[in-house]
């Protein structure tokens, strides 16, 4: 097809380019007919152009220009003229203009289209992505697509300047289960045999660090078979690093300077040039949980002593059965009431994570306690306000339980209370480093201890000896990297001793014989002088989602699938024929019937 | 572990570091015992550096140093010292000094190794890759892995600083055969179901394209379940780009430049600002082949009307049968004797593309030719000559065939002379394009047309009209871009027009309702304003292979799979338990045995 090619975008056109002859191609944004005269905003990725059809034109132009609908492909060509002052839209970086069309050329039409393209698309989200080379025309889509794009390649400048080699890992790799499950795909050569796409590149980086390689990344494609819970995708992106001859704080400081760097490029923000640093205790202890908004303070108090001075007879219980109780201010505010009904609301978010109940009590002028549980804490007043740092108007809610529970459903009513009460400020971008988590931590349902992160992270030096007496004390060199309370990275210094990973195989119920079947050949390669090393994995999607102050990674993700697994743009997964079964040796069972 | 981490890397002392005291960590490279003096060659990914352990250290760094073994990974703790004179070593960068031990660590050991860690690896394939953490500590795989890393940073750069943006796309979709067999990915949630990796995100850069980014890229893994022949991997990577409103001259222009700059900055190399242009047609005539390698010129010559003229039946009834006769003149070489042997070589080369027989006849003094077919063209030895611009010693060969088998054939030869003969220059890099491909080529076995390259491509207009009377002699705006012979590239102008779409796939024999069952949604979204857009998807295995100089694409791929489709390292593909193919509701009939 021959047609006039762009000489500019539709982002370009200035003022100074006032009496230019130019060529525009783009999409029909928006149509206007003004008595005769055709207002059109030409759209592009680069922008948008008014572009106006005037009553001089020639008639075939003219006939062309009544032909245009919404988001029709054409080709425009004109003379570039100042806008009226009285036209000029502050708004638009090409308001101060407008082409004044000499001729016009439709390269492709459009059939009506299911929703208008605009900043975002107020479509459901399955319309969203049947539509999706409609919905990714939509300037809120156009600009994170963009900031992908700028942040990947930002991460990738920085850590290439600093001696990393990014290197690709194979995705047809051994069924390893890492914890989730794998997706496979079935070999047409080796009957009933699978490859596996890969869960993480786990292994094969720390393989790439017994080769020398001792700086490497890759911006990896990741794969889990999980029941859709949440936000999840079947296939997601992840940095991932390792590196060799490193502690933890280098890979932390690595981090730091990456996250600094990356952040001032893209979004322009100065980010401490150190991210606060948190045990994994101290944060479950102040604020209920392991990814802690750190947005707002809020921190849980620990108030046994105080409940063991009381009279209320339920905390006593709980403390005497070795639990423990903690406190929480509820600031006084302007936007939420603390009527009954909000502290029920309170309760329930505790009670989700296994409290039997909040108790409270507001705080009255001259350090007086009302209401709930204040009359058991008679003549403690004074002691818990202070503890509490409360004013009047403030309310104070408990939970007591055993220590994980307690700090769960607390950490719960601290996250409510912080979006009721606009403790949130959207523009922060509060990270965290949460370090010194436990090891591993017993499955109740299995009836044995598994790993907490995975099973080839170091134990800190000093429980080497009790691993196997005490593996619930284990604190191993892991560390997560959080931000606004979502867990964006994480990771630890490896293993790299054959006896002391085969010692923590066997602690997760994984006996030699099978450890050498699964990971025979990471095994293997540690016989052969590996370095010591140690590395993390950010999720690009989720820390792109939250740049974007967005609560889904779907948009951030060109052509996600829904949550039920499907891409509704091309309805994947589809059968395939018979034929390619034949090949690959399969047949299919039909589901059975759930007991 | 407790251990003292590097302060320098292995390639990093030189002379102006004498005196200072320094931590190096690394791998045993060499290790020498000149009586009781211990060197060691200390290796890590940025060098080799000596360290001495002396006959002063103390008895504890002494009994360490006995226990050292190749490929032990260790930490050394010294002082810089220059070496005397007559040990400097002007090879090694780190030649002049050495490093004083004062203090030794064993990292890790190493069992014996089953090849030695050198330049290049001289094990069996299978055994370097089985121990492919060993074989990458070469110094070749680690150069070209840092060559690989390189080249696509500096692609990356290159087009992020056109305005392209690189946009990630699924791999889990769905399966839309191109040609070759698509892997599958059996679905969980619904029984029978599938995804497919895809064989390149052809149809997703198109619907892109449709989203209106007008210039996208993607570093893209790849995936074809073919049968092993020659090269192949079962996944491999692309360099996969797209723009809209460009025609084919746009696209060849960026991609000289591209590679003018990678080359440039990677290789050090200069290439020629434009790649030289030929057609389909022409590459086959004058080199008989669509992927001629120009290191060397050789060009076959038309001698039709030689041949007609000459007493030689074969010739003339091949002629007579709608054939042609070609000629390639073998320059006299000190390398090879033409003899009755080497003859018989160039004409088994021959016969492999189909030719019955390979013509001959020697060049003597005074314009006289001599031997083989030579007394059939007696008169005509001045014409021929200089057809062939032939001096005395040379020999000149014939096929005499069918247009495309004579192509072919003699195509073979010229590759072979040139080997032969010495001809190629291993320093030289001589990109060129293949333009104006046939569109379609008929599948004798099928019974039916087919594309030549694939569905998506825009006919010549020219040809619009007789697309379905003659598809023969249709050409496209396709272009191929091909490096030494090996095509490393391959691109097109697209379709974007709902209803050429389907001519095209009538035409290959997919009916309507096929063709929207599998590719419903390229149709759909064509609909909707699709802009002119096209293409192209360099192969960045092939071309690190041949920019490396090696001739085999797993020489620059950390980790291959054998020809055999096996990773020896890992062992997949390997069986999955019960579980999980009852979860997939799959089970797996074993191969029956082949007629």
């Amino acid at each position: 097809m021959e047609y006039k090619q762009r000489t500019v975008t539709c982002g370009q056109l200035r003022k100074s380019d006032v009496g230019n002859h130019v060529v525009l191609n783009g999409w029909v944004h928006r149509n206007r007919n003004h008595g005769g005269i055709h207002f059109i905003n030409l759209r592009d990725r680069y922008g948008i152009t008014q572009v106006v059809v005037g009553e001089s034109v020639p008639p075939a132009v003219a006939e062309i220009a009544e032909k245009l609908h919404l988001e029709y492909c054409i080709a425009v060509e004109g003379i570039v003229q100042a806008r009226p002052d009285s036209m000029i839209n502050a708004e638009m970086v090409t308001g101060e203009i407008e082409v004044e069309v000499t001729n016009l050329q439709i390269l492709s039409t459009c059939d009506p289209i299911p929703f208008m393209i605009d900043d975002e698309s107020d479509a459901k989200e399955d319309t969203r992505l049947r539509y999706r080379y409609l919905d990714l025309r939509s300037k809120g889509m156009q600009k994170r697509i963009r900031l992908r794009h700028d942040f990947i390649r930002a991460i990738r400048e920085f850590l290439s300047n600093r001696d990393f080699y990014e290197i690709e890992t194979p995705t047809l790799i051994r069924s390893t289960p890492e914890g989730a499950r794998d997706f496979v795909v079935p070999s047409r050569l080796y009957a009933g045999k699978f490859y596996a796409l890969p869960q993480s590149p786990q292994l094969l980086k720390q393989i790439l660090m017994v080769s020398g390689f001792d700086k490497y990344f890759q911006i990896a494609r990741c794969y889990r078979d999980e029941d859709a819970r949440g936000d999840r995708q079947l296939e997601f992106t992840q940095l991932d690093l390792e590196m060799s001859f490193v502690n933890r704080d280098d890979v932390l400081s690595l981090m730091e300077e990456l996250f600094n760097d990356v952040f001032r490029k893209v979004m322009q923000i100065e980010l401490p040039q150190h991210f606060r640093r948190l045990s994994w205790a101290e944060a479950m202890n102040t604020y209920g949980v392991d990814k802690p908004d750190l947005r707002y303070d809020l921190p849980l108090v620990d108030v046994v002593d105080i409940a063991k001075d009381s009279t209320f007879g339920t905390f006593k219980a709980v403390l005497e059965a070795g639990g423990v109780v903690k406190a929480l201010r509820a600031p006084a505010s302007t936007e939420v009431a603390f009527t009954r009904k909000y502290i029920t609301a309170l309760e329930d978010a505790a009670k989700v994570y296994g409290a039997k109940g909040l108790a409270w009590m507001k705080v009255g002028a001259n350090n007086t306690l009302e209401g709930g549980v204040s009359k058991f804490f008679a003549g403690q007043e004074t002691t818990l306000i202070k503890r509490m740092e409360a004013s009047a108007g403030d309310m104070i809610v408990f939970v007591g339980d055993q220590w994980k529970k307690t700090c769960n459903s607390l950490g719960a009513v601290r996250t409510k209370l912080a979006r009721d009460l606009g403790l949130i400020d959207p523009k922060v971008f509060a990270f965290c480093w949460i370090i010194d988590f436990p090891l591993f931590e017993f499955n109740e349902e299995k009836g044995h201890w598994e790993a907490a992160h995975h099973m080839f992270s170091m134990p800190q030096t000093q429980y080497l000896d009790s691993l196997e007496s005490d593996p619930g004390s284990a604190i191993g060199d892991l560390y997560d990297l959080v931000l606004n309370g979502y867990e964006v990275a994480s990771g630890s210094i490896r293993i790299h001793d054959v006896e002391l990973q085969k010692r923590i195989f066997r602690i997760c119920n994984i006996p030699d014989e099978v450890a050498e079947e699964r990971f025979g050949f990471l095994l293997n390669a540690f016989r052969y002088g590996p370095p010591p090393h140690g590395g993390i994995a950010p999720g690009i999607d989720r820390m792109l989602m939250i740049m974007a102050g967005q609560t889904s990674i779907k948009e951030v993700i060109a052509f996600p699938k829904n949550t039920a697994a499907i891409s509704p743009m091309d309805e994947a997964p589809s059968y395939i024929d018979q034929a390619q079964l034949d090949e690959l040796h399969l047949c299919i069972k039909q589901p059975q019937q759930k007991d």
